[in-house]
C-alpha cells in the first residue's frame, strides 16, 4: 500500500489539471499577445481562468495576477508594495512565516528604508496577539501572516489580526500567505478586510510552476519582473497558458467539502494515534481546536527522531514530511517550532502529517497501525 | 492548410516535451527538496535537465538555474548582477534588445546608482560598432546584447563585442539574451567569452513558464526571488519539475540541422516574393548575408499595412507576426525599426515571417503564393 502524507509538500497533479494542460499544449499553444484569432483564444482561456481564480477568493479579476508560483507572489506582493511607500516604515510578520515571507520581508528591508520585526508566537503556534498589539502604530506599514501554518497546520487568527490593525493602525495592508490554506480552508476578501492574498498552484493538485497573487482594490504593488508588459504591467514574460489552464481545472476539481473530510481522517489518526502510543505529542493545536486546519498534522513521538521515522515509514510505502520541504535539507532545526519555544525532543522528533481530499479512511488506519509498528520499535533500538 | 509562421512569438510544444511532462506530472510529481527516495528521483530528474542544459551551452551544470522563462532569467542576469557591484558604473545595452532587456536595465538604474545607456544600431539593425566602442570605457560595468533580434533576425556580431570588450572594457560583463537564438544559432559559452545567456523553453518547443539562466565561471548575480534557498539560493521557490522535464525533452529532440534547413526555407520564401512582387522590401540583413538568421524574416511591402496582411493571411491559415508579440497590442512603432532609421511605411508594414525546423517548402510555397495574393488585393484597394 503507498500511501502519500505530504500533500503540504506538494500534490500529485490531479486528472483535469492534467488533462487542462494537455489541452492546452495541444490546441492553444499560441502567445495570448498575438494578434490572431486563435491566440485571442488562448488569451481568452487564460482570462475565464483569470476569473475562476478571482471567484474563489472573491475579488475582481483585475486583481489578479498569475506568477510562477506562491514564492514568487509573496516575494512581489511584499518586495513590491514596500517599493510604493517611499517611507520609513515597519513591516511586520509572524515567526510562522514560510521563507518566502520571511526572507521577502528581510530583502525590503535592505532595499528600503523600513525595518522587519518579527511578530512572536504562542507555545501553540499562534500569532501572540498581546504581542503583535504592542508592535502596531502609526509608523506599521505591511503585516505578513500566513492562512495556515506549513509546520503545525494552526489557522491563523485572521479575524482578530484584522480587527487590532483596524485599531491600532488602519495605515497598515495585510498580505496574508495562503499558500497552505487556499481551498482547504475558507478564505475571501469580502470575510476579511486583508489586501492580498498568495496562491500556489502544485499544493491543490494543481501545476508546479504557476500561482497567483489576488488583492483588494486600492493595495498597489511594483513589478518585480520587468519587460513586455504582460498582465497589465504588473508581471511581464509570455504567460504560462498551460500551467494557468492547469490551476483553473484544479480549483474547478477541488471538493468543496474536503476541510470537513481531511479533519475527520486527521482526528481519527489521532485517535487511533494515542490510543496505540499514549505518549503521541501534538505539536501545535489540538485537533479538536477550531484553529486546527484538518489537512496538517504535526506530531512528535520522542525520542523517535524525525527523519529516522520518515525513512521507516517509508518502507512500509508511507510519505510524510519533516518540518517544511524547503528546509528539511539544512537539517536545522524549525524556526517555527524555536519560535513555539518546543522542547529540542519535540524538534527533533516532529514530523508533518499533510492530507488531501483524497486520502481515506484506510490509509489513516494502515498509517497508524504502520506508526505504531515503527515508533515501538525504534524505542527499542534507542534503549539498547 | 494551416502554416504557423509564428514561431519566435512561441512555438508548439513538440510530442517529447508533452509526454516528458505527463511522465513527470503523473509519476515523478513529488517535491524534489523531500528526503524519501520517489522525491530524490525526482530531484534527480531535475539536475539531469541542468546537465542537458548545461551541455547545450557549454557551460557547468553548477552554472545553470531554471525560471519561469526568458523574461526572468534577463531580469535575472541584469538587475541581480548590478547588485552585486555597489558602484557607480555604465550598463550597455543594444537598441534592438528586447524589452525583458531593456525595462531590466531601466530597473536597475533606479534601484542603483548606475547609468542604462543604449547603444545605436545600423540601419540594417546590427550593433553599430562605431558607436559601441566609442561608449566603451573602464566605467562600463555590464554590456547587453541579444544573440539574435527577435524583430529582424539579425545575429549580433559577439564575436567584434566580445573583442572590444577585451580590449577597452575588460571589467564588464556581457550578458546575451539568447531567447531568440538558442539552439537555432551556434552559441557556446566555449566559443564566445561572455558571461551569462538568458534560455527560454518555449521558443524551442518546450513548454511556457520555463527558462534558464546560465553562466560562465565568476560571472555574479543575487537572487531576485527568495526564500525557501532552492537552486542554490539563487531563485527560490519550488522547482518546476514539470516544465523543467519538458525543457530537457525539448532541447534533446531538437533537430541539429535546424539552422541550415530553416535558412533554405527563408531563401526560398525570399526568391519566391521577390519574384512575384519586385517591391518586396526586406528589413534587416538580407537572406544571403552570414549574419541573417534562418529562422526570421521580416519583410514589408508598402503602402500595405502589417495588420491588414496578417488577417488577410490567416483567413488563408498562415499566422504571422507584427515586430515582437509582445508590442503588437500596443500600437506603437516597433522601438527596434525606430534605431534602424527606417521609413514610416516600412515600420508600418513589416510582419515578422518566424520558421520552426517543422515548416516545409511546401508551406513556403504556399505562403509566397497567398502573400502575393492577398498584397496584390490589398494594393489594389488602397489605389481606389
Amino acid at each position: 500500500m503507498t500511501v502519500y502524507l505530504d500533500n503540504s509538500a506538494t500534490t500529485r497533479p490531479c486528472d483535469a489539471a492534467v488533462e487542462a494542460m494537455n489541452q492546452s499544449m495541444r490546441e492553444e499553444f499560441y502567445n495570448p499577445s498575438a494578434l490572431y484569432t486563435p491566440a485571442m483564444h488562448a488569451e481568452r482561456a487564460m482570462e475565464n481562468a483569470r476569473k475562476t481564480m478571482a471567484a474563489a477568493v472573491g475579488c475582481s479579476p483585475q486583481n489578479v495576477i498569475f506568477t510562477s508560483g506562491g514564492t514568487e507572489s509573496d516575494n512581489l506582493a511584499i518586495i513590491g508594495h514596500m517599493q510604493t511607500l517611499h517611507q520609513e516604515g515597519e513591516l511586520l510578520y509572524t515567526a510562522a512565516e514560510h521563507a518566502a515571507v520571511k526572507n521577502a520581508c528581510k530583502e525590503a528591508e535592505r532595499r528600503f528604508s523600513c525595518k522587519a520585526i518579527e511578530i512572536p508566537l504562542t507555545k501553540s503556534g499562534s500569532v501572540d496577539l498581546e504581542s503583535f498589539r504592542a508592535l502596531l502604530s502609526p509608523k506599521t506599514a505591511l503585516i505578513c501572516v500566513m492562512q495556515v501554518c506549513n509546520e503545525t497546520g494552526v489557522i491563523m487568527p485572521l479575524d482578530e489580526i484584522c480587527s487590532l490593525r483596524d485599531q491600532l493602525a488602519p495605515q497598515a495592508a495585510i498580505h496574508v500567505d495562503g499558500v497552505q490554506g487556499f481551498l482547504r480552508e475558507p478564505f475571501s476578501f469580502k470575510r476579511y478586510p486583508v489586501q492580498s492574498y498568495a496562491v500556489s498552484g502544485h499544493k491543490i493538485h494543481g501545476p508546479k510552476g504557476v500561482g497567483a497573487l489576488c488583492w483588494q482594490n486600492g493595495f498597489r504593488f511594483k513589478a518585480q519582473i520587468v519587460g513586455g508588459g504582460q498582465q497589465g504591467d504588473l508581471r511581464s514574460g509570455t504567460e504560462n497558458t498551460v500551467g494557468i489552464a492547469g490551476l483553473k481545472a484544479a480549483i474547478e476539481a477541488y471538493p468543496p467539502d474536503s476541510a470537513k473530510k481531511m479533519l475527520e481522517l486527521k482526528k481519527l489518526l489521532v485517535h487511533l494515534l494515542t490510543q496505540s502510543l499514549p505518549e503521541t505529542q501534538i505539536v501545535g493545536l489540538p485537533e479538536s481546536d477550531p484553529q486546527s486546519a484538518g489537512h496538517i498534522l504535526s506530531v512528535a513521538f520522542p525520542p523517535v527522531r524525525a527523519e529516522t521515522l520518515l525513512h521507516a515509514l517509508e518502507a512500509d510505502g508511507i510519505y510524510v514530511g519533516t518540518g517544511s520541504a524547503c528546509s528539511s535539507k539544512k537539517g536545522k532545526h524549525s524556526s517555527v517550532l524555536t519560535a513555539m519555544k518546543q522542547p529540542v525532543d519535540i524538534m527533533d522528533g516532529a514530523i508533518r502529517i499533510s492530507l488531501c481530499p483524497n486520502n481515506t479512511e484506510e490509509e489513516m488506519r494502515y498509517t497508524a497501525e504502520r506508526l505504531t509498528v515503527q515508533v515501538e520499535l525504534l524505542r527499542k533500538f534507542m534503549r539498547r
